[in-house]
């Protein structure tokens, strides 16, 4: 028969066994810190009717979607998980009690040209708090308090949430009398870490700033200092614009709740160069570096918006918001050697590798071990001594069980520690407690190293 | 504006907050029961080459897939996980150990006619273990035995797990000098429960068996009694015919190892009737009811095939696997009400509500409480004391810890239990602690109830 080349597309990440269990760490961690900050997990289809998907319409998005007929159908894949939540609140509105609390952890699909480390099927793992007309303002401070925790139990100790505030940014703006201009100055503004301020200086007064007018925007945006410092500035300042006070205001707020959260200092810092999705936010604006890993990129960004569902709904909904892209941020993690190789990614704890053709007792002494909870692989293969403990080795199980005639004879197994090649005998309810107290023992062992 | 109207495909489940947190339940303890059995996690992609997931071809699948091009690319949506699973183990062979054993749970889709209870997208809870070239009969008995903890786990206490052998089968029709008859043979008998064994003999009459087959046929699959008392039945038959000797000793391995994997007596049973997909099981066949609702059909099945992977390698790889349609399972089971009511189906276990305009103590309190591993929502809204509870009772929030004047200036908290109504005052770790309590008083309930 022809044979069909098994292979899998190219941008579509696909995980051995091993680097698999990792991913799954990194999915789980998540979703049990988004859920003990009281977020409510949400599925939303993978397919939505392009007319919902793209009812923003335009753009690089468009060019990017999977989009297909199915009968008559106009059909497309989700291309972030924000659409989705927008249509759902709008959709189940009369349902929801606002503030409406959800995380939604899931795959999106954008047909990007593939490059290294780009994908084109990736998780977001996001978490969003929509109000009904008005949102606290504590909920800018408790996403980021999220984030810091997730990345925290992670392992990921080395990062900052950077915080700014597009009010402060546009106050500022409008006090240098280029409030019509924040778009474009806050593009060449970002353009900040790539190229410097006196480029920056020039590419404004090309794009028909004044002197004054970059002087004054660059003063801002490369203020050294402290948070405390930076707020006092924007104190300073108070008064004469009022956009500005706004902003000065939430900012200060976000930042005076972040420790009565839990956040340490150094996990975050006002950074008066973030704005973040032009069109879209509206207020804090978040994102997050890995200090010893520039290169990186932002980890996990978001902000606060106005407006999540115009196009679906007249409510006004405020909504705040953070992201990780998973994928990428596994991706790179793998890629650096961020990994931790003493986390257990082995498809069980124990092996129970039965040495005669008795496999009922095995049988019995596996059913032991899950019964106190130890993950656990029987193996009847017919196979010699030696392949069956290389198996054991291969995939890198913690423990084998191993049951010869004279265990069997007693009812009592011999417990292999395959990393420190001890052995020793146990009842197989013992067993499983020497099981159990090296799992805890590994249990401190976290996903992420950085050195 | 004109606003685009949010909805949702017909045939996709989408969930309100409350039952997502029943599917969630239904999908985490999947994950665990089969990571317990030692079975790795897998994560394919839901795009593959069309070429790729057509590879066998052919047949109402290829009608109901959702198939697209994007630029030159021929794709389409998977739309059933052991396809996916055969191109991985084909394409990762060298990078294997076998036995590979993997779990996978993931939405699928296909494109079929929607009706009430049928859907275009849902999720499948996979199980399969593949051998290289050999697989041990044990295998065959441990999936049943995973599926039969899953089960027990959720709740659902009143199943049976219906096993049976393709060569039982196969062995006994060629005895009876219809080997050549056998799939239209198994399509007529597959008719037994709904038409019965009259009307079955009949269409086996009418399709060209002499009576004599015919009533050797329902002999058969009309065998009534115990395991014990068919599998004895078989014995009477043995060195009649190879291949029923071999149906035999497998069946009967099957059945006599899964009281030692721990599956209890009535969770099982021996059901000479089961066929299952006729092209495509070899051996081990799996069909499970739940016995109070019948109407339900099976809620999981599958088999023991050949060769997983016989379009993409030359390889030999048998394999058995059992597969629960999850997205249907669970919208059945909500249909006729069997989801339990007790399981906490809120997005948090608590509900700080700060009385006062100072949220810095409601703060450190909610952080107290994540500390301990409880859940918790922190509420700063500008609403009226009332409307915050009633917020609080529209999640269905167990406890809300209420901080007024008096609470702030003693530092300690009220906890609320909202179903009770009682009220008493606690430092905020000695909170946490009384809901930690709470949770593990509900741990044991389970998300089914089946009366």
């Amino acid at each position: 028969m022809d044979k069909v080349t098994p292979r899998t597309l190219s941008g579509f990440m696909e995980l051995l066994p091993a680097p698999q269990q990792q991913m799954e760490i990194l999915l789980d961690t998540l979703r049990r810190v988004y859920s003990l900050y009281g977020f409510t997990p949400l599925d939303t289809p993978a397919i939505e009717s392009a007319e919902v998907l793209l009812a923003k319409g335009g753009g690089e998005t468009e060019k990017q979607i999977y989009r297909f007929m199915k009968g008559d159908s106009d059909l497309a894949l989700r291309f972030d998980l924000t659409v989705p939540l927008a249509k759902y609140v709008a959709a189940n509105y009369a349902n929801l009690a606002f503030p409406f609390r959800r995380y939604q952890i899931g795959k999106v699909w954008r047909g990007e040209r593939a490059q290294r480390g780009r994908f084109r099927e990736f998780y977001q793992a996001d978490i969003d708090v929509i109000g009904d007309g008005k949102l606290d303002i504590m909920n800018d401070a408790e996403a980021p308090a999220v984030i810091a925790r997730a990345f925290e139990e992670l392992g990921l100790e080395d990062f900052t949430i950077r915080i700014n505030n597009r009010k402060v940014l546009g106050g500022w703006f409008e006090l240098l009398g280029i409030g019509g201009r924040v778009t474009e100055t806050l593009r060449t503004v970002d353009k900040l870490e790539k190229i410097g301020p006196e480029k920056v200086r020039e590419l404004l007064c090309a794009g028909g700033l004044t002197d004054g007018q970059a002087a004054g925007v660059l003063e801002f945006v490369t203020l050294e200092g402290s948070d405390e410092r930076k707020l006092a500035f924007l104190d300073e300042h108070a008064g004469e614009n009022a956009l500005l006070d706004e902003g000065a205001r939430e900012l200060r707020a976000v930042i005076e709740a972040l420790p009565s959260l839990g956040v340490a200092p150094g996990r975050f810092a006002v950074d008066l160069t973030i704005a973040r999705g032009l069109d879209y936010y509206t207020g804090t604006v978040y994102e997050t570096r890995v200090n010893s890993h520039p290169e990186i990129g932002s980890v996990c960004s978001g902000g606060r918006y106005d407006n999540l569902a115009e196009y679906y709904t007249d409510k006004k909904l405020p909504g705040v918001g953070l992201s990780i892209g998973v994928t990428r941020l596994f991706y790179v993690l793998s890629e650096q050697g961020l990994l931790n190789g003493g986390v257990v990614t082995a498809p069980c704890d124990t092996i129970v590798l039965p040495m005669t053709a008795d496999t009922a007792f095995a049988a019995h002494v596996a059913t032991v071990l899950r019964g106190a909870g130890v993950r656990t692989q029987l193996y009847t293969e017919d196979k010699k001594f030696k392949q069956k403990l290389s198996y054991a080795g291969k995939l890198a199980v913690p423990y084998a069980v191993i049951i010869g005639e004279d265990e069997l004879e007693c009812g009592e197994v011999s417990l292999k520690d395959m990393s420190s090649g001890t052995q020793a005998r146990f009842t197989p309810e013992d067993a499983a407690l020497e099981v159990l107290a090296g799992i805890r023992r590994r249990a401190g062992e976290k996903l992420i190293k950085v050195n």
